[in-house]
């Protein structure tokens, strides 16, 4: 074996957190943010050895160090700001500290009553020694040190130097770089805007926003439903396909296999004679009118999120473009869809394994930048798990050196490695399970798995009480209570959360056939027209969600949700609390939509700040009630007729100046 | 960012395992082993994966495959033998297995009844593409096949020779390399000898083996002193240092300061006139006389461990010829050993931070290149933890590459972090906290890390109950029912353990003062003289528990150590077994030396092989004892004044041919 370079580097470090795969992965913030790394520094003997955190943001070459503070049994913790957008390194550096391991021995010397002059000397060594690394007036204040402690003959002196903090804190600062060990990697951070963390989506077919039944809608109806949007309180309006719909093997009404006249046809079978990604379906406007609705948007504080699902039509221009992009079946036609025995002819995928693969991921990022250069800023990817991985990978990095601003949300309904892999890999926010997991028991389980694991560095949970692909069981039978309490779930569980509306907040809860995860009459094969004034529209609850999210920082946070014990299967109880502590909510809801749950919650008074001996007021969002509770257990009855669920914010008591107790 | 070379690999590898630190540092295993590996495999899409672990001997360039299988959540697992000591390395590779999709596509199809013509073409295809990469039979097969499933006219035939599974094998051994993902690294495993696992070492102070008191033993009456040790059953004698002991400020009997004349001095302050580590204490005989012994040793079935402690003392030759390998101090005296404010003037430290740094670590490795030559196999390392890490790892790599037959236990006594540090850099066999770990709860918890946790791929425990340096408490007033649970302990819990005799056989237990973990009159600082016979030795126990250990594989692994719960606090139960399940042993230990305890174990009988409905027996190695239990209950009594453990083999009854019962 090689020696190497340095021998005398004997400072070890290990087990650097947070990393990712060994670093092959970056970890992902939000502008603003702090990250606490931590790392198990320590060398051999009984050398006192000192750490820092190294960082850098892309671009700056020069590392900036923050200084590690030893947490026991030789753990280190540092941390360090990421205020940008973009991509930060960070690494750990260990040096061994002789000059604390002397200034601590001498101390120790001193109260033996040792005769101290010779260990006088090897300090004034040491810092003329660092004089030759200091700048300015450090690099003076040094040699005066020095000189003090070569002054043996007035030891007092001497002495009152060598255990001078300014002279300690002057040492550490000029460490000497040439005997630094360095942590074997580099580690990164995604730094992304907040939108990355905290999101409100609204799913909505632009081609059912017209006003008059039976016409298909425009970006123009779409504007006009903008207010509403905002009444409702989301902040993300994500649309479906809205390229050109092809007319090969076109799906009629409810996924029929083939198409009456007038259907409209699958939004996506991607492509026509009128283009492809980039081009819009005519029906639906111009470009101009696209561009409009992105500003119109804008301008009442909500983003567009663009569907991309690379899949093609067989009418899409790239079928005979670039034929070499699809697989070839021996008797010359292309590969359509399947999964055996199901065909689903009007879809050709994209072939990862094409000799040309470098020409199509080149088009298919030019798919990105052409919606990028329409000022579209958030992108949900359909299905990104049947495309390779390395494609991502490339993709997402080749974007977002020049537009960190750009978010891709991964819908992938399917394993968990495969799902983790595209979250690692580069997607802002991932799909989940949330969808199917509706007792108390899956909840807790799969939120602590999602928020309190090692997945959290990297996966960015968006929960969807519905999709146009999914009507869930718990909705179809549960009705308005269920629509109630699975919204109350997504918004409070997840910052990030989204419902596929109207069928949402109308209730729309009639499955294809049952058994069937399917709408019936679904808007994915055909034109709805949705009364949004209809009375039992959930759309004031939902605004009032939205409203308490924004003024709770809490709910934009997971880092400390805990699930509170209940005596009750289906009282579900759990609290998150902003970074500062300063904000708490506490979420109570009844799982059961068929009657009325009653029950006590034994609240972790630890979790919510709270002593046990201490009165506190709970303020309920939904209802405006507030409630008096005090001490660990306290009494909550839910029922479906009305809001089955709480959103507390938490109220501790405040004795004013003038001896009147107020909660805040 | 850069496209990849070859985006069109899809196959992702996670998460394998075992794996040390992202590869940093090799795992170890016994020559005979089965190293097991799993990985994480799986790829975009729905088309089927397979994985292959490679693996292949240190000079050995090209990788052998071995298949492995899915355990579902798109884990898997295989494993490769390693039959030689030295180092093999591992990874793993994944393919998308075309084939395989496939042919479990075209079942379906079948079951569905549609026409297959085309997707048996397609087949014939893939077949075609694989005949390139095949040779000899396995070339002309495929042609066969492929020529069969060309022959659509007779789809019976094609459909027979597609689902052939002897096709579906001969594919699997042609994947095409240009299309296998590999996993990043190369994970490495260091194989050694089974001694390195399973090992009862005795420690031995040669000086003081006369069997005339007061005379300077030497290695001829260490020769004399062999058949005892093997009929006590230890298969390593380890010598503490046999160097010359150096003059200047040689320590007195009981660590005093001064030495008075006649006084022997520490083995530890190496180095005098008569020369530093390859030298030989003049007084004990010559480098002839240590050869004999080390041979002696082996006829017996016993190995020579010595002891290397990287320390000088004032006269050691190396203080002059290589100053610049000590710290000078500003007076131009040599630095000597100190913990302020105590001091250690007889003993000089080396320094790692030398210029001549490399100097320094080939002389080093000089001194065990030495006593290689001289047959020496084993090393006792004294405080390798006050050396820098990077030193030991060179070093280890240096000897191992060339003599991998060698092992090197670390002596040190620091923090968790510090010893599993220099386990993972090379050391064979670990001492570890096991002398402090004395009741029930210390005892399992610290041994389930050491077994059950990661720590178990690098670390091999080596238990001592007592060492020159450690009198604990346990036994200075436990007496001689701790001297026998301890070794019962050691012995069990550890494939690996020693004791340091004859003080163990025979019970000293005096310390140098009340709350010192320090011998009194220890034979660090003088020779002692020792009645091998008299009637208190524990040595025929001793004898039975090290034939317990040669007699039941059990005792040579802790893979699946388990402690069986006790209704008694003093009472700890725990077994093991071996590899294949064959044997099991069960260990039963009274913690209380001073009253007989008594209670229910309640065994884990599916630990051990056990149905609930069967008896058993459990033969006591330690007494001959035969007991007839059954079920999970079972009671046990331990008196202090007896043997106050059981080591039980585990005999299942089997029924004979002739309907006779009896037990294995």
């Amino acid at each position: 074996m090689q020696k190497p370079a340095d021998g005398r580097k004997r400072v070890v470090i290990e087990s650097v957190q947070p990393e990712i795969d060994a670093g092959r992965f970056p970890i992902k913030r939000i502008a603003g943010d702090t990250v606490e790394v931590e790392a198990d520094v320590f060398a051999d003997g009984h050398d006192h050895v000192t750490a820092r955190v190294l960082y850098r943001f892309q671009a700056v070459s020069s590392w900036t160090a923050v200084p590690m503070q030893p947490l026991g049994n030789d753990r280190w913790r540092g941390e360090f700001p990421v205020t940008n957008a973009g991509e930060y390194f960070y690494t750990v550096a260990g040096w061994i500290d002789h000059f604390d391991t002397w200034q601590s021995d001498l101390e120790k010397r001193i109260a033996a009553g040792q005769d101290i002059r010779v260990d006088l000397l090897i300090g004034a060594q040491l810092v003329e020694q660092a004089t030759a690394r200091a700048e300015g007036e450090d690099a003076a204040a040094l040699r005066r040190w020095a000189a003090l402690l070569r002054a043996t003959d007035v030891i007092p002196a001497a002495q009152t130097a060598a255990l001078d903090p300014e002279l300690a804190a002057t040492m550490a600062r000029v460490l000497d770089p040439a005997m630094e060990s360095r942590y074997d990697r580099e580690l990164r951070v995604t730094v992304d805007r907040e939108k990355a963390r905290y999101s409100a989506w609204y799913e909505m077919f632009p081609r059912s926003t017209a006003l008059e039944p039976g016409r298909h809608g425009t970006f123009r109806d779409c504007e006009a439903r903008l207010d509403y949007v905002a009444r409702l309180g989301f902040d993300v309006l994500y649309l479906p396909p809205i390229y050109p719909i092809g007319q090969s093997f076109r799906k009629g009404k409810n996924n029929s296999p083939s198409a009456e006249p007038g259907d409209t046809g699958s939004p996506w079978a991607i492509g026509a004679k009128e283009g492809g990604h980039t081009a819009i379906h005519p029906q639906l406007g111009t470009l101009a009118d696209f561009r409009s609705l992105v500003e119109r948007a804008a301008s009442k504080g909500i983003e567009l999120a663009l569907d991309i699902a690379f899949q093609c039509s067989p009418d899409h221009p790239w079928v005979s473009e670039h034929p070499d992009w699809f697989k070839k079946r021996p008797d010359g036609t292309i590969q359509y869809a399947e999964n055996p025995p199901k065909k689903y002819q009007d879809i050709y995928p994209m072939d990862f394994e094409s000799s040309d693969w470098r020409g199509l991921w080149d088009a298919l990022l030019g798919v990105f930048r052409f919606w990028i250069d329409q000022r579209v800023r958030i992108f949900r990817v359909d299905n990104p798990h049947t495309k390779a991985f390395p494609f991502w990978e490339w993709l997402i990095a080749e974007i977002k050196r020049d537009s960190p601003d750009v978010l891709f949300l991964a819908e992938a309904f399917t394993r968990p490695r495969v799902m983790q892999r595209l979250a690692k890999l580069g997607f802002s926010q991932s799909y989940t399970y949330f969808t199917w997991r509706n007792t108390k028991q899956e909840l807790a389980d799969y939120f602590t798995e999602l928020t309190q694991t090692q997945v959290r560095e990297y996966m960015r949970p968006n929960l969807w009480p519905n999709t146009p692909d999914i009507l869930h069981e718990t909705l179809q039978l549960g009705g308005r209570p269920a629509f109630l309490s699975r919204i109350v779930l997504a918004a409070t569980l997840g910052p990030n959360y989204g419902i596929y509306g109207p069928p949402y907040e109308l209730g729309e809860n009639k499955p294809l056939r049952p058994g069937s995860e399917e709408y019936l009459n679904s808007e994915k094969y055909e034109i709805r027209h949705w009364n949004l004034d209809a009375p039992h529209s959930i759309d004031s609850t939902i605004a009032t969600i939205n409203r308490a999210r924004r003024e709770n920082a809490a709910l934009r946070t997971t880092h400390d949700l805990f699930f509170h014990p209940t005596d009750n299967p289906y009282l579900i109880a759990y609290s998150k609390s902003s970074a500062d502590g300063s904000n708490i909510v506490l979420t109570v809801v009844n799982l059961d939509s068929f009657h009325t749950q009653l029950g006590w919650v034994y609240l972790d008074l630890d979790r919510l700040r709270l002593r046990a001996d201490e009165s506190f007021q709970v303020l309920d969002h939904l209802t405006g009630m507030t409630y008096l509770w005090q001490g660990s257990r306290n009494f909550v009855e839910l029922s479906p007729a009305k809001i089955p669920a709480h959103i507390f914010r938490v109220l501790r008591k405040v004795r004013s100046e003038k001896d009147f107790d107020y909660y805040l």
